[in-house]
């Protein structure tokens, strides 16, 4: 028997209907692309949202299409996400940081049929759009003024292309499973996997978000996402922000120390969110030029680990930090390190140790670690595993990849991470499952190597393999690029090592090396470090 | 084209799994219907829960089936709820303030196949259960030594009934729009009509319901809802509190102000919701004792219209009041009283104009006020109209009613009352639209002419009705019951009220009774009032 409530479809536009209706006149503030810091509302965000619907269903841009965004964060940006979805298009984000032929790649994988794209990209899709035939129009998000002589297919200033539609238009109606958004994520190997997002995914996904021990949005907030909107949505606050009427203050392309904290400071922000990168940024400048925070309580961190000295920096200045875990396939938020009441007394290094690990999981995030047979391990803290989650926000399938499993038979999605979660709930990721070193049937932790030799004063860079190894299956290589004038030596370093970790965790060996290769996003690349030691013999082999 | 996310029903179940997982030690205190405090725990109350499922199973109750609840709000009623949707099955909240006749007559209407009581309500069962066939065993919410001699049908002692399985039992698995919970409204009119829950209309209130600017629930909390859970989900905290995994604290049969007030302090609440008339115990408790809170930050009050001094009393002890509005069909939440941005500064009287009224709405409810015509009327704070709403967890037909159409054209369902919505986007309730009177096709509230009329030191009580007019359609007419030993002039009355209120807005005439009729919930009975006077001709007609 069906309940008797109303059909009432979780859809994105409802989310800028409810906040132009009820938050009309608050502001949306941009650091804009052209320069000086742009003031909206909500109520003409979702006007021009309209006319951005309305001008796409006049190119004939239908229900299901792709329409890329390459852009950063600003209020045209957000317009044209609510307008793309409102007629049930899908917005696809281009990480502007990928390769040019990456960028080629995905816009044919997407078949995107048209591209609003800032000015700042102009060149770089210029440089491809030979290779993006599918792109019918190029839109450029700025106006007439600005526009800049180009080569772009069809190329138009956005302020002109809405100006052709007069904005009385309605949103279209469709299913709340629609898709609504595509991000393909960056892996280090095979080709990118997109992750279809639908409008229900993201309006469960904001109603996360806006939870008081999520990231606790509330109309009299101040809210800057510097972490971008092309990555996974913004971390959910380009639509739990709308939701709850904050106030949006969007930074544009400039993410350096002195323009964040500027914004902060001007627009009263009270919650920020970034990766562990832009906060060193903003802490380098704060501290270079001996200035202060004055109205930010809170930020969000994530994206990769927070160092305990960040958590200790803003925690010192009366700001709380909420360490946050997710990923692209998650929408993206799992976990967040809001402290449990049982451990509300918790300070000093105790705290510390909480704050520094990567959270527990939000609602309608289930989580568990599993060996290799799929059995699930307990949540003591030690044993780590393989994590997998399950949510109405976590993918399923990756887009044109439908015919491959990516559930196991519980349904719940492998993050490709190795993590513990301890008697509380809060997990911690110990490394990439693809790293993790297997020796005799047991596991040992690439990063907990690595974290304890670059401890060394002479070390520079360590990175730890798994080396084949006859009798255990695997067995850790460290890898060390010594300080620059520095000599370390092998048993020395072990030495150093030994008595900190279990005696069969030790490395069989060490390498010295100048370099050690690094991704496109400055992560070791250990994919290619193995490549480069697939050779190499272990002596104890 | 649909996206690419996992599907992950909005079930209640999940509710309690999370709190389990994540919280599982956090404390629901309940004051005992037997007497003493009892503590438990999510852990503990998810595995009884499942228990309820599995015995309820093994008694043949299976998906759609109804089970009634005519209960406090207690641990065991929260456990039954889960365990109930758990299989399928629907609760049914018995409001046990209704008159027996109209308990056995939703009971029937509902074909409850079996009811969970506390021990309180064992005579009012006794009672009623011959007209009562449907249901086949009644479930005592105690153990074996409270256990009462009773005639009542298979009657069992519940912890001897959950104790008849092992527990080794897993949730049903269903679709999210299955219906959960099923709660009558009593209208002063006809036959009480059945609001049917689903799991995912109570599970998105739920999130609804967590919003910082809604209720604001997080897991630092701990929360008293003293609004009874046969209200409408105890106004979404039922779900929402386990959601966000604050402590929950249950105040079982006693709801008088020494009780409230020895919960509140002993079990350091933050947040609390009830009805003004519990509040006011709470209040006269309070100043007659000298006594004062310690922990409570804020109050929820709804159910009726709050006083404004009964605001100030809680806010002079930094207690923030928060005044919400909805209605059973509602599930219930629609408007809560959170002061905007733009409203910030604003103190003393003005800031209690705002906090006197109604509230917003809260995402995912729409709202109107329309016409006669179903025109949409302007937010100016001034034109008043039937109220409408529209969301995810309002209904859109009543149980076994399903052929009558109680939503518009535009899916708006009609809230029987009659409101303003102002400019900044608060609601205020100005009349019921039954009671409203109709003059010369402009409307005048029945409501403020009363609160007009209260106003004069003699008067004891004041109704305002609408009596038949050959020219106006209907004029008001004032009925007054006046103070003991005072007598009131006609004339002086109505020149009290002259030049207060639209000219046209004067009542007709004035007559003086001895006493008002009254429904069962203490509201004035403006059906039996107008049926008095309807042999009543106004002097102008």
């Amino acid at each position: 028997m069906l309940g008797l409530m109303q059909d009432w479809p979780l859809l994105l536009y409802k989310i800028i209907d409810h906040a132009a209706q009820q938050f009309g006149d608050r502001e949306v503030v941009t650091r804009s692309i052209e320069g000086p810091i742009h003031r909206t509302n909500y109520r003409e965000v979702r006007d021009r949202a309209l006319r951005v619907a309305q001008r796409l269903e006049k190119d004939g841009i239908k229900l299901g299409d792709r329409v890329a965004t390459l852009a950063w964060n600003t209020w045209r940006h957000l317009e044209a996400w609510y307008g793309i979805t409102g007629v049930g298009a899908v917005y696809h984000t281009v990480n502007p940081r990928l390769f040019p032929e990456q960028i080629a790649w995905i816009v044919n994988h997407a078949q995107d049929r048209a591209m609003l794209l800032d000015l700042t990209f102009v060149p770089l899709m210029e440089a491809v759009q030979d290779k993006c035939p599918s792109i019918e129009r190029y839109v450029i998000l700025t106006d007439k003024a600005h526009m800049p002589a180009t080569k772009l297919k069809n190329a138009i200033a956005y302020e002109e292309w809405i100006a052709e539609v007069d904005g009385d238009f309605a949103w279209k109606d469709f299913d709340e499973n629609t898709a609504a958004g595509l991000c393909y994520t960056s892996g280090t190997t095979g080709d990118p996997k997109g992750v279809l997002y639908s409008h229900r995914s993201n309006v469960l996904h904001a109603l996360q978000g806006c939870m008081k021990d999520t990231l606790s949005v509330s109309a009299q907030d101040s809210i800057l996402p510097i972490v971008p909107m092309f990555h996974a949505n913004a971390w959910s606050l380009a639509f739990s922000v709308p939701l709850a009427g904050a106030k949006f203050v969007l930074p544009g392309a400039k993410l350096d120390g002195a323009s964040v904290y500027e914004l902060l400071e001007t627009e009263g922000v009270t919650l920020s969110a970034a990766v562990p990168t832009v906060w060193l940024m903003l802490m380098q400048h704060m501290q270079a030029n001996k200035v202060e925070l004055h109205t930010l309580n809170r930020v969000v961190i994530g994206g990769s680990a927070c160092p305990p000295s960040m958590i200790e920096f803003f925690e010192e200045r009366g700001v709380t930090v909420n360490h946050a875990w997710g990923m692209t396939e998650m929408s993206p938020i799992g976990t967040i390190g809001a402290i449990k009441p049982q451990l509300a007394a918790l300070k000093g290094k105790d705290l510390m140790a909480i704050k520094a690990k990567q959270g527990h999981a939000i609602f309608a995030v289930e989580m568990k670690i599993t060996d290799d047979e799929n059995n699930r391990l307990p949540w003591d803290g030690v044993k780590f595993g393989r994590l997998k989650v399950k949510g109405p926000a976590i993918a399923r399938r990756y887009f044109k990849r439908e015919d491959e499993e990516i559930l196991d038979e519980e349904g719940f999605f492998d993050t490709g991470d190795v993590a513990t979660i301890d008697p509380n709930g809060y997990m911690q990721i110990t490394d990439r499952a693809k790293d993790v070193i297997k020796s005799g049937g047991e596991w040992i932790s690439s990063i907990d190597l690595e974290n304890l030799a670059v401890g060394h004063p002479d070390v520079a860079e360590a990175a730890v393999i798994g080396v084949v190894h006859p009798k255990w299956d695997e067995r850790p290589l460290l890898v060390i690029v010594p300080k620059e004038g520095k000599e370390i030596d092998r048993d020395a370093m072990l030495k150093f090592m030994d008595g900190k970790i279990a005696k069969w965790w030790m490395p069989d060996d060490v390498q010295f090396v100048r370099e050690i290769p690094h991704t496109a996003t400055g992560k070791i690349n250990k994919l290619k470090l193995r490549e480069e030691f697939k050779d190499y013999k272990l002596p104890s082999a």
